[in-house]
């Protein structure tokens, strides 16, 4: 039998996807699963979506451009520039979804060998696509203890070799909910201009910014533009993962056709896909609103709890639909099967991603789960309490060994 | 400035889409343009795909499962027992568009230096794709001059290395319409069998064969089903190229794991088109009947009519809708240029696929065009009148030389 890629055998298993058929065994055994595994949110699509699907009056679904549909491209210039990130319509090129957008900015970047720098945890498949790329991402630890703020700018100096072609950072963040200051966001530029770095920024969750605090989008930075590689995704914004759109947008014009050369070998992205994503973004402020507000509402509601559990701790998101909290637990891998496989709790279960696949340092983030606030408050209320009914049954939970100890010292 | 990639640097731009923006500043001057250079029929998608647009009933237009949905799945099981091929829907995987096939399929199978053996002229977008993969297509030419049959079995034999990890076919064939026969399929076979190597077998155009031969799928072969990797797509079958659905359908089990690695880290594939993918399946036997009939009338008129013009030649193609044609010109990728660029004729033109894009030898192919049949016959009957009168009007058009040296020879 011929062998298969050794790229894929070294590639790690999706730690959001992984699980699934755990889960889906779970369900068929009857048991209602809370899925707060994925940020797959359970709010509607815009209705502009489904009113664009039902219009849609054409005889054939034919080949897009291989860059996307033109009035798509204008209409996310128009709304870049209300976030003042002065892009047009030539800088952009719609994938299929942000995961495209990141496959094609490292094809189009890296060659094998060459490093990207990533402050971990991080989303778990950039590691995906730069093996894919036969790129190296080299991490570097935040610290759940200090919510996960940007590491000091001579961490990221000790980290650079010949071979670092760029900065990754996805702001704000998934999986962390950080949100990058303007301190940082300039220290990451200087880094950038300093050693000749590409800048690649996952702004996915740009409307979802909780504490007042700003919005720093890597176009905002000075002099640098020509270094800003920009992912983005309708997916999130407007509850539309589905459709499979996104986008990547660059002012290099050297690099754009690099791109497009990865963008005409698939032919286009998504036609309907981009049908809806136009009418999308003519949802009302009141639907953007009212998902900002359901957001806040949730993670709220999910941060506090997960505080309230014994030895559970979450830092507050500042922005997206994510925390990584830490539980009392020998082994957050173990623990989430566990809970899949052999826990039940009233006829239902949790569903969490296990962080550690969001990390790349041995160890790091092994106490640690990522949870997405994505179901509604009455579900969120459910799954807490059966986490901490799981947490207390688990037979590797840690606080039993302390309170036992403590006991025993007592 | 930080260095794009060598891979994106070195990558061909397609032949099929490079000259997409001389055609639309040709539309621009308000030229009337026939575009035979890409697979886009003018037919219609069946209703079946846009009455299931209509019905989609959802709030949230949310993630597949990144094998794509069940139901799509099974009805893709359905569909490819009736032409024989005996798979279940566990070896089925849903891709965004064949694209997404080959890549994945090359991601999962190769490694960096590894070769596949692909017969020339091929569809360009295989190099593409292998570039990404950092893997090496290895070419074997096949001669229009006896239509494109496959070459000898020697030939590939002096081609296989240590790193040769499989054959590539495209049967019915794009760019030549070419046909494999049971007695060319056993032999790629043993080929397969005897060096131990996967078999890609692209098979999107089996609903158009015209010749009265047998369609043989990679899958009807004897005792190599683990090494098949078959990959699909409903673009062409159901007129439907914008919704990016294919498939990968393998029944090695090992490889399917790697596979699913790079479908999870790109998450899903695009909802709204499964939907339509699944409803076009059922689309009546009248309206494949009547696609089919028009591609066989499109086929005669097309290749009879090249070949009534003096100095052109296309043999007569068995399958899909494209001919790879020899034309009385020095060059074909100057000629297709100066069609979009310098010339009209009552203000129309014609933009063709200059065939150089579909060889890796160099020189192959270079007075060779491909032309997709994929307009109606008026259509085409005016395309054939504006390339015969575009070629003795063409600077290098090599038949005046010919005849001018007949005449002084006389």
């Amino acid at each position: 039998m011929p062998t298969v890629s050794n790229r894929g055998e070294i590639m790690p298993a999706s730690p959001i996807r992984r699980l699934v058929p755990l889960a889906n065994k779970a369900a068929a055994r009857g048991l209602k699963v809370y899925r707060l595994n994925i940020g797959q949110p359970d709010l509607p699509t815009p209705p502009q979506a489904f009113e664009a699907l039902r219009n849609i009056d054409r005889k054939v679904l034919e080949y897009s451009p291989s860059e996307g549909l033109r009035s798509l491209r204008m209409k996310l210039c128009e709304y870049y520039h209300r976030f003042n990130i002065d892009v047009n319509i030539d800088d952009i090129i719609v994938t299929s979804g942000g995961s495209e957008a990141v496959l094609f900015a490292f094809m189009a970047c890296l060659d094998p060998g060459d490093e990207i720098i990533v402050p971990e945890p991080a989303y778990a498949n950039y590691m995906a696509f730069a093996i894919s790329a036969g790129a190296k991402i080299v991490t570097i630890p935040s610290s759940i203890d200090n919510g996960f703020a940007l590491p000091p700018v001579e961490e990221f100096e000790k980290l650079i070799t010949p071979r670092t072609k760029g900065i990754l950072i996805c702001n704000p963040n998934n999986p962390t909910g950080y949100l990058y200051s303007m301190k940082e966001m300039l220290q990451i530029r200087d880094l950038v201009m300093k050693y000749d770095l590409f800048l690649f920024s996952d702004e996915v969750y740009r409307e979802f910014c909780y504490t007042g605090a700003p919005y720093i989008s890597a176009f905002h930075l000075p002099d640098i533009e020509q270094q800003v590689v920009l992912i983005d995704s309708v997916s999130k914004r407007y509850n539309e993962c589905g459709i499979r759109i996104g986008a990547l947008i660059t002012k290099n014009e050297q690099l754009r056709r690099n791109v497009m050369k990865f963008c005409q070998a698939r032919l286009s992205p998504p036609l309907i896909g981009q049908i809806v994503a136009e009418a999308s973004i003519d949802a009302s402020p009141e639907y953007m609103l009212s998902t900002y507000t359901e957001y806040v509402e949730r993670r709220n509601f999910l941060i506090d709890g997960i505080n309230r559990i014994p030895g559970c701790y979450s830092p507050i998101p500042m922005g997206a639909f994510y925390t990584v909290a830490r539980l009392p637990v020998d082994d957050a891998d173990r623990f989430c099967e566990w809970c899949l496989n052999e826990f039940e709790y009233e006829g239902q279960t949790i569903f969490m991603a296990p962080a550690s696949g969001f990390y790349t340092t041995p160890g790091n983030g092994r106490d640690q789960v990522r949870m997405a606030y994505v179901l509604c408050k009455e579900d969120l209320a459910r799954a807490l309490d059966v986490l901490a009914h799981a947490l207390t049954a688990y037979p590797g939970y840690t606080l039993r060994d302390t309170l036992a100890q403590t006991a025993k010292n007592d």
